[in-house]
């Protein structure tokens, strides 16, 4: 049964609505980060990398990734941010399409992303460009230039999902590689990674999956692609055998060939708390309760507070977690609401996003933030929050 | 006055030599990283990026870097892992030399470092090469088709100190660019980065700064060259502008344009538990202390102990703060030494390595280290220890 509240150490009386951005902390995390910290670091040494598993739980703990997006197990690995697993896989990507020279994306995607690309397109100087296009335009758009269709599953701003199965069919058909980025749709969103059959599929776990701020990105490469690939970013973590200190690399046969250097020891300890919670739960419900609260945010809204208008797919099956309107005041009503314990957030250029997380969110919660938020709206308070804003600035 | 050892928490009973590896946990870490877990993460939630700072951190904790290693201000940003760095540095030192196609290193380089190299060259396919010599031909091997000398300052197995000034000399009198891996020596030897005009410098805060397993790396760029680098991974918090969420990259002015992701908030935590430590410390007794430390280590290991074979150079001047000795069966003998309390590493093939770091080492620790050493020698202890683990093994 949902919420479980009782999983996670919530501040008193906030109601947060920006678990799409930064989830929050896991109960038993503090401990496991202070055991890591205590008795790993401290008491253990250089001995904790083999006697407390720091040097495998990137791949250890990657199961439980895995589990979470369906992936084949053995296919995933974590470290580093997203955007350097972003880079691992588009130029994987196009190391597997050397004929073709267009990385498609869309509009929607998180500039992160689309940068990354760019770098990569300029490092490597060989013709290759960006295209980008509309969300819905993505499928037709598909031909035989593109080498790698690039796309985050869930728009960050408006919370649009795209049809994954259907786009990964459509670009495989027109013999492009398929590079998902799962972002804002692991731990919110069932998800089939190994039956889309997609070649990569990257995301990072702070937001959802709740494994705290600076926690570590996941690759997730198809199986049968692993040892066709000479990963981009080789270093010692990915060698077959790193502590025989060759010269020459090698890859490693495994995801671990996707490894790159010593993992975050810390991060990982805060991601084996937050993995802990999911062992207890089936993403199946974490979905309907979503989408039950998102429909009631949206109604409530809707029937309170006409002047805001929504962002996001009405249907809840083209939504992922989040539910986003826009108000041409809305960064300054994000404030205001902030000031009365209720944390969404804010997208240039107008856009107040909240998170629907049936983890720690129920129905009292949807309709008290609805509450606070129509009285902002009724008062015009964001006013005295952007007075109050600008005073600092200046 | 050395040794700290008021400022470590230190395991009872420990003599303690592979700081070099991975440093032992500073006094008061533990509460701050404690502290960003509970009050940052768990009540700040999403705020912390700016209430706690930790959007500006990789920024801000580079100041404690560049005092450190003598670089010159904003010239320092931390984040990723070593090996990411390195790919950076040596991507941007391609981009400066586009008519030179040769990467010199010697064959005492870390691995990972000559396989950054590699994936890097056959990631941009355009006919550049790895010149790999012995360490004291580096000097005559620095010819016009150089495009970037890349070296280790302190070798990982021997202790091996290269000449940092005359090699960065050296190679921009031939118009190749100078980058320095501070690995084994920021924190351990007195650097002068900005005097140096090296272009390039970077290394990682686990071993002599202290700053637990999984901490971030750091990267050096002389300021006259920062906007003339368009850096390889171009991430998001590498922008110009993040939070405007722009769809094209436009690189930040600053130090910041070799920012990647988003910043490992807890092991910035720990970082900074670290560097407050060096805030109390002068690198100039650090490295006194150290060579007195090495040269009684030496000394007793030689009169006590004649069949280990001095590996590290006699000369302190040409030394790191490291160790080395050979012996065949020299893991089995670290192991042996481990189960009586005496941190050291073995690297293969027949490398016993000793860190001497005199923030939390004396004259008694390591005249112990030896008297231990003697005795598991002298009753072939290592033979059991081989006998156990090969039981363990099969």
């Amino acid at each position: 049964m949902l919420p479980r509240k009782d999983l996670f150490e919530l501040p008193e009386g906030v109601i947060y609505l920006d678990g799409n951005s930064l989830g929050p902390l896991p109960r038993g995390t503090r401990e496991l980060v202070g055991k890591t910290v205590s008795e790993g670091w401290g008491g253990h040494l250089i001995r904790g990398w083999n006697d407390d598993n720091w040097m495998a739980q990137p791949v250890t703990l990657a199961r439980g990734i895995e589990r979470l997006i369906g992936a084949a197990p053995g296919s995933t690995v974590l470290g580093d941010t997203l955007s350097i697993k972003v880079h691992q896989a588009l130029s994987a990507s196009l190391s597997l399409r050397p004929d073709r020279r267009v990385i498609l994306s869309d509009t929607g995607n998180f500039p992160s992303d689309l940068y990354m690309a760019e770098g990569l397109i300029a490092q490597l100087d060989r013709g290759h460009s960006l295209r980008l296009v509309a969300p819905d335009e993505v499928s037709n758009a598909i031909d035989q230039d593109v080498a790698v269709v690039m796309l985050t599953h869930v728009d960050y701003r408006s919370g649009r999902m795209h049809d994954l199965e259907a786009i990964t069919r459509r670009a495989q058909k027109a013999g492009a590689v398929m590079l998902w980025d799962l972002a804002h749709s692991a731990g919110a969103v069932p998800l089939e990674i190994a039956n889309s059959e997609c070649e990569f599929a990257v995301g990072c776990t702070y937001k959802y999956i709740n494994a705290g701020p600076g926690a570590p990105a996941f690759i997730s490469v198809r199986p049968d692609l692993l040892e066709r690939i000479d990963p981009a970013l080789a270093g010692w973590l990915g060698h077959a055998d790193p502590f025989a200190f060759e010269p020459e690399y090698r890859p490693a046969s495994s995801i671990e060939r996707f490894r790159v250097g010593t993992p975050a020891v810390l991060q990982m300890a805060a991601l084996q708390g937050a993995l802990a919670i999911w062992n207890k739960i089936d993403i199946n419900d974490v979905r309907a309760a979503c989408l039950r609260l998102s429909d009631l945010f949206i109604q409530q809204v809707e029937s309170h507070i006409p002047e805001l208008e929504l962002v996001s797919p009405r249907a809840g099956s083209e939504r992922g977690s989040q539910v986003s309107f826009s108000h041409p005041e809305g960064y300054a009503i994000i404030q205001a609401l902030a000031a009365v314990d209720v944390i969404g957030d804010f997208r240039a250029p107008d856009i107040l996003r909240f998170g629907i997380t049936p983890l720690y969110l129920d129905d009292r919660d949807i309709i008290a933030a609805v509450d606070r938020l129509e009285s902002i709206m009724r008062e015009r308070a964001w006013d005295h929050e952007t007075y109050k804003r600008r005073q600092r600035v200046t």
